[in-house]
């Protein structure tokens, strides 16, 4: 087999067997397939797509390039979640104590990665003394003890998905259903869930920035999850504004626990019970989804779902009074109030540009080697929808930086549209996948 | 500018400007930009083009990206061609010491390569002590004394092409007109003649194997060179049988010098007039076409013409003795003829495969180290349109090595068609392209 031949065949729109694509993907990750002929496939693959039965294959190869975690010594069903991505998206942390809180386990292995604020490891490490530093014996420990446990990605998984990204990202070749849902899901099914619910984000501030193609992207990831023996369930979710109020990792974990302490956002908890009645109902701990979405609502009720929250973040060594306490958590030196300059009703917030200006405060990692600022980032105090005078406040930045704050306050009134006329409501969950 | 947005533009289908393709044939020449970011924009331009613009601009900084002959010390209007490359092709042995005969500068810089049989470099070293080693003086001096002169190249001329060719030829990406034209004209424009007369081969045995691709390469190539300054004019000409008889290296320089002595094959003569007569009206040495093809034959019948080939053999250092015994030239040891094993009419001779089988006798070289055997090769004895009865005498084999004869026979049988009417005759010259 030679890598030539693959990649005449896919430019030429042939369809790829089981073997060649093996092939690839195993020469590619032992370094014995060069990147200008990966990327040259990459881009024949943009232009020529694969069909489901490839791409499926591609996921299997991918999957096979490292380790898979082993979670058989869990008990029972184990549930995984997956967001596509988006701004102040706070859902792991409101989700996954509410869904253990059930006694569903929640194994989570995660990663910090670039973006806006940093990931939920980032964002847990808020809490003084947390760490996901932990052995793979003790991740199983805990979810067997308590029913959630974070791990930072210490296993290689799927390898060839970290070396075969950091290609396509420098290569103008991200933008490719099959190689998106592969490099997703691959990462999915090797960390060892058993049912996956996925949240595809669509809108301004989300990789998909239209329904149609959110619809492709969730539909192919559940045809993938199925065909490799996962249940999944996708959830198709608006990312037309930023989700919730917060903005920034400090900021997101107190949204969190004024969330799980029933005093959360609308939006964030509406999102958080479409997303986790899925999963509870994929553990088969519900008769129907509506139930489950009733029990998770009990856990809030109840104070359970609060109460796992606080047993998780004390297995891993983070400090509990600054749950009790949120005042506790990193608090940045300036907050700012940015004010209204005219009248009207807000038609939009570019989420995309929102992100971008708690970036520039510090909130997250433009390139890898970036540090971090968990206190910093931008809470919004009007969303789409609501009626402003001159003079209300938009929203508050919270800085370390003086010097930060002016061009934050631009970009946030920038990208805040105010129309005369009230826009019509976009709904917050567009579909739900299942096959 | 960042290579990763030219990548994105192109992938999209928009125009890159100017700047942007000097950026890309600058960098990648420095080894500023990764072959992995080169080799997608060679996809990316295989599946969406580039304009006439697009690829004079291509072309240009392909020039630019090394160094450029200067003829100027050569007097007159210096005339240059370029074949695409077929099977048996002697056409430069003959053509360049016509032409030169008319006194018209032909100073040619010429390469090795790949292939069924050598370039016209190995060709020409048939002749003991003949070398192309000569100093760009010296060049320019045999240029203006005698009026043809062959250097190897041994100025940096466009290293742009030979990077880029290198990695499309191994990514599957060197079918697009763009860059096959560019790659082409860059060389041609850089060796610095003032015309260019280019010989484009369309079937079995050419790159282009049908009359429309061959005539979009043409007419590319003719517009950039008349973009660049260059009187540029394209001959169309088939390549579905091996043109002449002869295929190997001392083979083929015995059938030039029989052309020149007026004994040649009837469509290899044909060919060398039709270009030639183009170079002449370019050079201004004839009022037409047609007068200039008089003027060619006229080298031949006065003996002109193989005296200019003998003058030039001798001021490059080669024994003209075996110009004048051409049992002098290097031969086989062993020269087998093929027999037909059935009657009726050539219909046709796959052009691409009595190269291969050449090669493989050693006349040619598939990888850049391969020695090559100057004596071995084939000499066809029928051609498309004859009639053949069982044991008539298709071709010789000539090899150095007996082990090599059963596999040579084998194939030159398998690709020699032989059907029961005779075929309509192809043309041998299908059109000629000028602006």
């Amino acid at each position: 087999m030679k890598m030539y031949d693959l990649i005449v065949k896919k430019r030429n729109g042939e369809e790829l067997s089981t073997d060649e694509i093996n092939y690839f993907i195993h020469g590619y990750t032992k370094g014995d397939i060069p990147d200008y002929q990966a990327s040259a496939l990459m881009m024949a693959i943009y232009f020529q797509k694969m069909n489901m039965r490839e791409t499926v294959d591609l996921t299997k190869a991918m999957i096979n390039s490292g380790d898979t975690l082993n979670l058989s010594k869990i008990q029972g069903i184990k549930v995984d979640k997956h967001s596509t991505g988006g701004v102040g998206d706070t859902t792991s942390l409101v989700l996954t104590p509410m869904v253990a809180a059930l006694g569903i386990p929640v194994a989570k292995m995660s990663g910090r990665g670039l973006g806006h604020t940093g990931g939920t490891i980032d964002k847990l490490e808020s809490f003084n003394g947390f760490s996901v530093e932990i052995s793979e014996k003790q991740f199983i420990n805990n979810v067997n003890n308590i029913k959630l446990a974070i791990m930072g990605q210490t296993a290689d998984l799927v390898p060839a998905d970290k070396k075969l990204y950091a290609l396509r990202d420098v290569t103008g070749t991200v933008e490719n259903l099959s190689l998106i849902s592969s490099s997703i899901m691959s990462k999915k099914i090797a960390s060892g869930a058993d049912c996956i619910v996925l949240d595809v984000k669509v809108g301004d501030g989300a990789f998909m920035k239209n329904y149609e193609q959110a619809e492709k992207l969730a539909s192919t990831m559940v045809d993938i999850g199925e065909r490799l023996g996962r249940k999944t369930v996708a959830v198709i979710s608006d990312m037309d504004q930023p989700l919730g109020f917060a903005v920034g990792n400090a900021l997101e974990v107190k949204e969190a626990i004024h969330t799980l302490k029933g005093n959360g956002p609308k939006d964030l908890l509406e999102l958080c019970l479409t997303i986790g009645s899925n999963m509870v109902f994929l553990a088969k701990k519900a008769e129907s989804v509506e139930q489950a979405r009733e029990m998770l609502l009990g856990t809030i009720e109840d104070g359970s779902a609060i109460k796992k929250l606080r047993e998780f973040i004390t297995a891993q060594g983070g400090d509990v009074n600054q749950l009790d306490n949120t005042d506790l958590l990193p608090r940045a030196r300036y907050i700012v109030p940015v004010k209204s300059d005219r009248s009207g009703y807000i038609s939009k917030i570019y989420a995309q540009n929102i992100g971008l200006a708690a970036m520039e405060l510090g909130a997250g990692r433009a390139t890898k080697g970036d540090k971090v600022d968990l206190a910093v980032g931008i809470v919004l105090n009007k969303k789409r929808g609501d009626s402003v005078n001159t003079g209300d406040i938009l929203a508050y930045i919270h800085s370390n930086d003086e010097g930060n704050i002016d061009i934050a306050q631009k970009r946030i009134l920038e990208n805040y549209i105010i129309s005369q006329e009230k826009a019509s409501d976009i709904p917050l969950i567009y579909n739900i996948i299942r096959k």
